[in-house]
This record gives C-alpha cells, structure tokens and sequence, in this order.
C-alpha cells in the first residue's frame, strides 16, 4: 500500500515542474483508513509547501487525527521563507510520516527525522526512493557532489563535425533546434565559450514556459567579449548573464543584466565551484569543442546529449570535443537513452 | 495471383545467397491452372539457371504446356556458362513468362524478352519490381551506374572520433567486431589505405560462410607496403589482395594472391573503374579518415554505416572522414536504418 500512496504523492509533485528552482519538487498525500483525505506539492518557489498545502486543504480536518503523510521529500524543521513543516505536521494530528527521500541538502538532512520522532511520530523512509530521487536529480546531485549536474550538448554530423571552420552553421533542423529549446529549461544555468558567442551569436535562451529561465554563462578567459557588450546577449536581457574572465581590465559600462567574475585562473572545477556558491544546481554545456573538452579533461561533467543529424562535412571541419590537448584515454559511457526527433537522433551517455 | 507466385520465386531466389557471385540472385515458379509445378534457383555460380532447375525440377512435365514461368530476373537469351533460359523455355512447352525485372545488364537487357515475344511467348514485365530488385541491390547498381556499390563503414565514439594519434585502438567491442565480419560477405570487396594496414595491421576478412570471400584492396598511393609485404594480409593467402600505387619500383617477390596495379594517379574514381572492368558490384571502404574523406570529395559514394561506441576520446585525436581538404560543404544524407548491438549503434544514412 505504502508504494501506491507514495506514487501518488510523487504524481502531485510533478505538478510543481519549472517553477519551484531553487527547491525541489515535492508532493504529499495524507491517508486514513487507506482513503485519501488530501493532496498537496510545491508549487512555485516561496510559496506554501507541500505539507502545508495537503494539510491546509484537507476538507475533514477532523480525521487528520492519527492519519498518515506520505511525501516525497524529507520535511523540513527549519524556519526559511515557511514555518518548519514538522511542526505543521505535529499540530495536525497526523501520527505516521511515510518519506520517499531524506533532504539531500546537508544543513538539513535527517533533522525534520529527528524532531518528529522526538515528538512520538511515526517516521518510515525510503519508500520508492529511486522514482522520488529522480524527481530532483539535480538537486540531489549538487547536494551530493557538491557542485552542479554537468550535460555536455552536441549537435553534430555523422561525421561527429560541428561546423565548417571559422563559420556559422546550424548542423540541426527546426525539430531538434526547439527540442533543444525546451531542454534548456530542465537546467539553472547554459554554458558557452566566447568564440560561440564571436561567430554563432545566440540568445541562449529557453522557450520561457516556466518562471526561471536558465542563466547565460560564458568562459571568456581572455575577455574577448569586454571590450563593447556588443553581442546579442549584451542587447537581450530576459535572462541573467555571467562572464568568467582572467582579464581584469574592461569596460566598465556594464549593461544591468550582466555580471563580470575576474578569475586568476578560468578553469572548470572554479567556474562550477562558483556556481555552486550560487546555488546554480544544473548546468547545460552548449560548447564549442575546446569548452566541451576542457569539461572532458576535467573530469567533471556527468553526460552528453547528443543530436547527431543526417549530414557528413567531412575535410578540416571541426571535430566535436576537440582541442590541440593529447589525448591519450578513452572515456567510457553507458548509453541511456535513444530518440527520434524528425530526420536525426537525440543519444544520451553517461558517464560509467 | 501474379504478386503471390513472384513472392514465392523471390523465396526461391533467396536460397542461392552469398554464393552466385558474380551472377545476381535468381529465383523461378511454374503454375498451372493456379497449382505450383515447381520451383527453382540459381544456386551457384557457374550451376544451372532458376529456370532450368524449375523445369527439370518439375514432376509432371506434361502439365508444363501452356503453363506459366514467374521468374525474378528476365530468363538469358546467350550462351555463357549455360546454355540460353529462352530456349530452354520454348522447348517445355511453357507459354507464358511472368518477369520480375529486366536484366540490368546493358548487353543481355531485353534480349530475352524480344527472343521469347518473337517465339510467340506470352510476355509480362515488372512484377513486383521493387522488392525483386533488392534481391540483388548491388547488381542491379552496378549495370546501372556502371561502378560498384560503395559503403563507407565507420566505427566511431560518441564525439566522431575512430583512433588516438598513431595508436591502435578498437573503438568496437566483440559484438560489433563480429557484425561488421558478417556484414563484409554482403560486399565483393573490402578497401582501406596503406595507413590502416601499417598501424592496424588487420586481416579483412570475413567469416567465409559464402563461397566468395571478398577481395582485398588497398589504395597505397606511395607504395608504402611494397618494400617487404611482411604484414598479414601478404601472409594469409585466404582472399585475394589488389594494391593500388603510383610506385613503380617495387620488390617482385610478390605473393601468389597479392597482385599490385600501377596508375598514374591512384584516384577513387579510376580505382572504381578498375573494379568495374573486373565486375566487383560492392565495396566496403572500412577507412581510415583520409580514405574516407577522399570518397566523400570524390562523391562515388552511396551509403555510410556507422557503428557508434559507448566511448569519449576527445582532444587532439583523430576524426572521422578528415583531412586537410577545404570542406566548404554540407552532403545530406537520409538515415535508412538504426539498430542496436550490444551496447552501440548501427546508423545507416544514404545520399540523398
């Protein structure tokens, strides 16, 4: 029964999608006499969570007395922008709590355990717990690890090209390039190199469906893009903007929406453990091929989307994750996931 | 009616595979008052016709007057290792002829057709065409184009690498390694450069179910092999070796199945030519990169099989179909098939 209520509960988190960045997803079902009274998630970020949400709309309130919640993630005990969940629980009347994961988050994890159980609850963890973690798999991730969820994206030839050299060239059709829209949605921050932004000069932005659109980041070691703001995401500003520099002199007529961060050094363990300060919990990689192989040579990123496109450029076009660096290992990954999308293919490895 | 016993002539047809080289698939059905007579194929080179196997297949020849042949291919109308199809027909006492296809081949296309029409014979042509004319693909192509079929094979990492930098390296695991062994019998030859023989050093051979194992060919423009042929496609005598050069002087301690062809320039076309007059319908052009971009700049090339592995090599080593040549542009392609083997993918596109 346990597993039946907790889908449930993991089916109402869902209902949160896109909007609750920096929290995660999460869903809550409250259960007497295997009926359920209530249902409640986390809907947008700082608003009502999902306890509070299945408790506040439990139309017999009365029967809360000795009942169950099952919810996907660990209640919280701590005072934030709500009032600790436990507390709410404690109140109700509810005697048995059912959780899928504990909080991944290390300045609470098992503490709302223990202050329910201090008070006499209940406490089962553990239920589904694959299928709730990956409601969140990159918040659990950047609790973990300790530093964002890394997808390196390529859009290449059969012949695992990127464009001919020193030119712009879309390699994907209109189907992949909005699917590749949508999927920056999935992540807090996209990531390019400064030459991207020289020669392609995008938006970077998603299809905006929900309420935080992905942050622009760009690795411009030698400040090429400082000198006048000119490109296209200087103009555009619907979403934030950060440059990590090694140059230290540049205009200072910074447009609103733009952050410069001077590094001594523009490497990839200190772009991510900035961005782990931030809070930035996923980061989608767009390239080009020397950034995604300073992400492979640094040996932190975990996969690589890869939409592979019916054409061949064959010749000195460039290579995908390619650089003048030796290459002398191969990295193994697992593949995971095949699609269709019109005339090309979307593959996804991670690493093993 | 007609479309039932074609397919069961193509059924036929099929038993004779891998084994009538340099002749196509054949395959024959005689009917009666809709009752099948017999059947038969064209089993081996150098053995009887589908249509002489049918009639002296046949238990009761005295039905076979004013009965009805369908066979694949149009029946001979010359002398070569057999005797003419046509006539063989006229004496049984057959009265109608139900065609597949026409022979491609220019100098027998029609041929037997006009000698059965002239011979008071009931002619009807076209029966199932298409799917009688992937019986034999590659013969059918290469009548028409008047070169061999031409796939350029590559197996490669999920970013469009096939080697570290002068290293020998197998991309693919056993499975595929076993797959691409079977798929080489589908082809008359197997090609690759000097290169891949001095670094790879490789067999290319196939797995010899079939009674024509694939002839050997290496485009060694600067004769790179033929100071000491000490690597093991000299040694092992099981499939014939064909080198293209632009050397002249070269040891003559050849061996027996090695034989060396001098050109004035080694180019794809001109060594396609030479396989032409030599009647190979098929080749598997198994690289190495600047192989494969020279067929894709020479554009006698009609499909690419792409075997893609679970793996990342990135940095400076080596890509797919490259070279120093200019590519300044972009060949289409129509994905055709996509297969999983074991933990990698088989991706076939076309020209389109």
């Amino acid at each position: 029964m346990h597993e039946i209520f907790m889908k449930l509960a993991i089916q109402e988190a869902k209902k949160g999608q896109g909007n609750t960045y920096t929290n995660p997803l999460v869903g809550a079902v409250i259960v007497s006499e295997n009926n359920v009274l209530s249902k409640g998630a986390h809907l947008e970020y700082g608003q009502a969570h999902a306890e509070k949400n299945a408790i506040d709309l439990c139309k017999t309130p009365e029967k809360l007395l000795n009942s169950t919640i099952y919810v996907t993630l660990e209640p919280c005990n701590h005072y934030g922008k709500q009032p600790p969940c436990t507390q709410l629980i404690l109140d109700s009347g509810i005697k048995n709590v059912v959780i899928g994961q504990l909080d991944p988050n290390p300045l609470v994890s098992g503490k709302g355990v223990k202050a329910l159980r201090d008070h006499g609850i209940r406490v089962m963890i553990g239920i589904l717990e694959k299928e709730v973690r990956n409601l969140n798999k990159n918040y659990n991730y950047f609790f973990e690890k300790q530093r964002p969820y890394v997808s390196l994206k390529l859009a290449m030839s059969l012949d695992g090209k990127i464009s001919l050299r020193k030119k712009r060239l879309q390699i994907s059709q209109q189907e992949v390039f909005e699917r590749v829209h949508e999927e920056r949605d999935n992540y807090h921050a996209i990531l390019v190199g400064s030459e991207t932004i020289l020669i392609d000069d995008p938006q970077l932005l998603s299809t905006k469906k929900t309420k935080f659109s992905p942050i622009r980041i760009v690795m411009d070691r030698r400040g090429r893009l400082l000198d006048n703001f000119k490109q296209t995401i200087f103009k555009d500003s619907s979403a934030p903007v950060l440059i990590f520099t090694e140059a230290t002199e540049y205009s200072n007529q910074l447009p609103e929406h733009v952050e410069v961060i001077s590094q001594s050094a523009v490497t990839v363990p200190d772009v991510l453990n900035e961005l782990y300060k931030r809070n930035i919990q996923s980061v989608y990689v767009e390239g080009g091929s020397i950034i995604h192989d300073t992400f492979l040579a640094s040996h932190c990123w975990d996969e690589i989307i890869c939409y592979l496109a019916p054409v061949i450029l064959g010749g000195d076009s460039l290579s995908s994750i390619s650089s003048k660096r030796m290459s002398h290992s191969i990295t193994k990954l697992k593949f995971v996931d095949l699609e269709q999308i019109g005339n090309e293919f979307r593959i996804v490895g991670r690493r093993v």
